[in-house]
């Protein structure tokens, strides 16, 4: 196989998870703009999931968020899912909406709060028995807004009492992904603010337990690739929640803030061999202003973008390079790839799967967002019910 | 006077405006936690407000909120405010909750848009007359999210044409108070991001125009007390936004993250004659999960402190330690008073105006607080209603 | 002349100025790593400016830097440059590291400081009248380490009054350009550390004094192209020090850290008129441990790949999906320019103009490198002089 | 014991390690300026920090850098020290000022510069030896500047290799501390950048492994404090390098920017049992324009200060609170204790312990300034030598 020929083929195997939640509204504490045709229940969550799938060919599995995806019959969800080409993916927890949660969930001082919590962690895991997910996704909003309003260190223990409690319940081939975020909507402290806090938890619970990236929740300046290589060298990179950002959490389209940067974590990835792994390539996006299914395709896309370039690599140049401290070279074989346009190498490789060259113009001309906007009426649009 | 007495004469001029909806819910884009004895309408919010002021003497105003303070007659919701010792104070705008503000308001590329926008600016002028308040205060949420959504510089001809607009319609006595932020709701640019954008525009706009410092809306590292001094030194600073931030826009009580800084700020204000003239001093908080009149009585507490220790710099022994080059001297100097417990003093100035030397218990005690848990029940608590 | 061909037209206009002191050793306060074969004079500094310019066509004038480039007879200097094909660019005024500077230069307390300091800005005019300068470009390391260190507003009356006088001295023709930069080497105020400062002093000083924006002195998250925006809007934008960063001022190369945000620097100049006006395209920066001809080459480079996409931007395209507010289409339009790959357009250019279509190949090749380390032996190597 | 006498032992107890490179020049890349009576070699670097701990009485050691406290025999120095009642504390390496070291040290692409690096780090284990020194600091430069230009996986494999190897050489009751650092002077990759690295490194080699908190090495917005209470619940807080800084690693005075931040961490450490562990807490400045000796007896002030205060927060009113969920009662306990002036109680420590209650005021009356600047005239001042 050529080298051209093995980069296609990885294209052709890649997957990114999409999250139900973009389908539905979103917005900021200021104001959640309603768009017409938005989903008003996890199955037709799942339906515009699939036209995502269908148009990329990348897209197979869709993470669920609970309570928000809940439903009678997880079994019936999954086989809609299943009827439309797609599959359940990630399980995600919510221990952030019930008035309980104002001072915390698992780390909540109160002991009563807490073992609601982990009930809904297990809640979660029996989902995933009943969906057939490989992953829980644990984030907290857990923390503390003012200085003294908690003790830190106790919500720590608190944390890996409930955390152990949870990864017991784990069954064969099921994941907990742990992810962690800077701040918001905590303010003063987060009970797991930074991946060294993630990683040492995981690192306490066992190999299922794995640490989750999302690229919006570091500090400014904070060197996401690097992390990502050093998960990835301890073995304990779980995946990705994907979007960008320019300021804090701000949950854009993957690949719109810092195209730049994706391809340097794509190419820490496929340079720590995570592409070939179990690290799981997840969105988590709020498209507040655009229109979803579309601002999904476009990021799936940027997704496959920042891969080839980063697959595109001369490995072999880069590594001689760097080995005789050409500084200017090595950067310059780097830079090679990621200045070259890859856009009709993925063309070619979507013609190859039978798709069509662009998602997005096979989108808009079958007719999809005209179809849900008539008929999806009435009802509650689906949203973050915050 | 002695030098003490003048600080304490000082101190009993201050004045400290509270925000009308930091007395209601609030909280971020992942939950509101809603609070029992909230207020249900404006004359509720008064209501609160007054106590604040009761107990602290130095809250005699109350910012509005339009349209979350909208009501039939202004004339008696100033009477209303009256009878209850406070007065109604600036009235800020919104123009980021209406669906037609999806891409902007008075920035916005559809004329329909803006026409609008600058109509809701005008009926607050209408406000301001019908309440005798001297203050419009704009924060636009426009921008935009993602690079070539709109054009940058088309929308600041369009924000330099609105606010024109609503200058010609100010009365005698009446400002225009623009405020900056540096992002949030907007994620990639906004329209007025920084204190240097507001500048210009008032600037051109004249003498009624003036520039609003609101301490949470600056990028990481940002020194507010330097804009703070220079917006002095250019006759523009029209007043602050008082709160706290660790973060991004945290929205905490002022005084909470960073004393130290509020201190700084305040010395600038004293030093810069800002203390004595017409700059406003306004809190804008959020207090999503602690009690909301003793947070914001403990906010006014907080201002007072900061002031009473800038009032308290030996002002004659700085300048002779900075016109010798006397480094530490100088440091010492400022932090001398900085590092003085102010607390006692304060008591004293509360009883000779004779109020409770301490708001916090005096507020515990009264029984306001049970008082409206019991009484506000059924209607619609008062909130952002984004 | 088609579409392709006025990019081309363009393309061939441009001129980016390169800095004297790039050519020297530099460094970080831990190390200064010096090169072989580094100039030590101005002459030779020249002389590698020359080959830069040689082999890209678009880097004709070159900064410098006073004291570090005094010499006797700066007409000789001038006919040194001439007769290498290139001209002397920017007068670079230098008043931090004489030892009278510790507290402040234009700003210092002591009125004898500021005269030394006014005397060099001066002398710096004169050296301008001697080469053939068109710009004073002012950078001040003016500020204090520590709160209470010296009088924050005193200090900008004292640099408006500095400035006014050298402003007084500008010849016919002549612009002083003043640059803002958050911190370093000051560490708790800068007396010029933001836009919103320098064009604040810029405006009263009048049309000859004009902002520079340095693209590494920014607070972490300010949107420079804004700034870029408004300050041609204002007609106030000078000119560029172009370098990258990740972190603080790091001085990379121009485009190495984000060559995204470069691209959308370089589209809002174009959008602004600023491409064919007066503004001056400068680097500032530093090649620590990268040989320092290539890696300016490839700077001027990286600069003509960010203006050929701005150039490609569908300005047709752009303008009709912003006006309809399809803020997908309008991204899309941008990133369609950006995702291309200009390098074949810019070698083609190379070639029209009579160059090697690969100016590091062709500057490798010269063999200039390996003479300058054989014949610059002995002597005193340029550098920063700290 | 009463609580306060308790408060007050404590504090005659404390130990705060003063750098020997603070004594000397320092500066920013732009410029150093020397200061009369700098101490020109590490026999005066010692005079000097005598004088700190006699003055107040909780500064008995002294960190060591080599190679700018090489000397020819060490137990000569640290008899020197003892004569005047110090000791030598922690001996820090370097690993970046050599030629060799352009492209790194222990983790650079050439096996020989790294075991050049290895066998520096052994010979300051060596000096550890012949100082009965517990703590061998180790800070690396060690990082990238470009993308692509080394491999980052590699480098920490190396990091791990050279780090090993220096372990298994430490003795009995000998320490290895690793710090990390953000950036600088490496602008893209740093081998070491937070405290997860540090963790997952140390946790790795042993016991004797520990992490280094610098108070000025962090990305914005990130809770240090969080970090000590983190390190101190695994075990893993080795040692604290103080400072402060607004922007970047401005290695100001301690506590001279953000006093509260400091008073939080110092809480943090009280509550997580590290001021009475082996936790040192060592100072790490430069005092570039200010006079050296009294800046480090105010820095050590300072953190007496902030110990003091964290000393007197009343745990079980805070626990009350907290455990009750009263944020905003919980937060006053804490606040209570910092807005206390513990000036006073200091002074009465000092006298108890025989020492003058003002060390400044002491200081200053001795002559030791004067006396120095009289007699260090000639030779070579001590500086970073970079």
């Amino acid at each position: 196989m050529t080298e051209l020929a093995a980069v296609k083929a990885a294209l052709k195997t890649q997957a990114v998870e999409t999250p139900s939640w973009a389908y539905g509204n979103s917005g900021t504490r200021f104001k959640v703009f309603a768009q017409a045709g938005v989903p008003r229940d996890p199955f037709e969550k799942l339906d515009d999931a699939a036209k995502v799938h269908e148009f990329t060919g990348v897209a197979p599995t869709v993470a669920l968020h609970i309570p928000w995806d809940k439903v009678e019959d997880y079994a019936a969800l999954a086989e809609h899912a299943k009827a439309r080409g797609v599959r359940i993916g990630a399980i995600n927890s919510n221990t952030f909406q019930d008035d309980d949660y104002r001072l915390g969930s698992i780390c909540h001082p109160d002991a009563a709060v807490r073992k609601k919590a982990v009930g809904h962690l297990l809640e979660c895991v029996d989902i995933m028995d009943a969906t057939g997910s490989r992953d829980l996704k644990l984030w907290f909003a857990d923390g503390t807004n003012y200085p003294g309003q908690d003790d830190v260190r106790s919500r720590q223990d608190r944390l890996a009492e409930g955390l152990a409690e949870v990864y017991e319940r784990l069954g064969e081939g099921q994941r907990m992904l742990l992810e962690y975020k800077l701040f918001e909507p905590a303010f003063y402290t987060t009970d797991v603010p930074d991946w060294g806090t993630a990683y040492a938890h995981c690192l306490k619970l066992g190999d299922k337990a794995q640490v989750v990236v999302d690229t919006g929740h570091h500090a400014p300046g904070t060197n996401i690739e690097f992390i990502v290589a050093t998960l990835l060298r301890e073995g304990k990179l779980g995946g990705f929640d994907f979007n960008s950002r320019f300021y804090a959490d701000d949950d854009l389209m993957v690949g719109a803030a810092d195209p730049f940067q994706l391809f340097r974590i794509m190419y820490e990835v496929v340079r720590g061999g995570g592409f070939t792994s179990d690290v799981a390539f997840m969105l988590d996006q709020c498209h507040n202003i655009e229109a979803k299914i579309p601002a999904i395709i476009r990021s799936v896309m940027n997704v496959q973008e920042a891969t080839a370039k980063a697959l595109l690599v001369d490995a072999e140049a880069l590594a001689a390079a760097q080995a005789s401290g050409d500084v200017l070279g090595a950067n310059a074989v780097l830079m090679d790839a990621y200045d070259s346009d890859v856009r009709p190498l993925l063309r070619e490789v979507r013609q190859e799967m039978g798709l069509a060259p662009d998602p997005m113009a096979a989108y808009r001309e079958c007719g999809w967002a005209e179809k849900v906007v008539a008929e999806r009426v009435g009802g509650q649009q689906a949203g973050w019910g915050a």
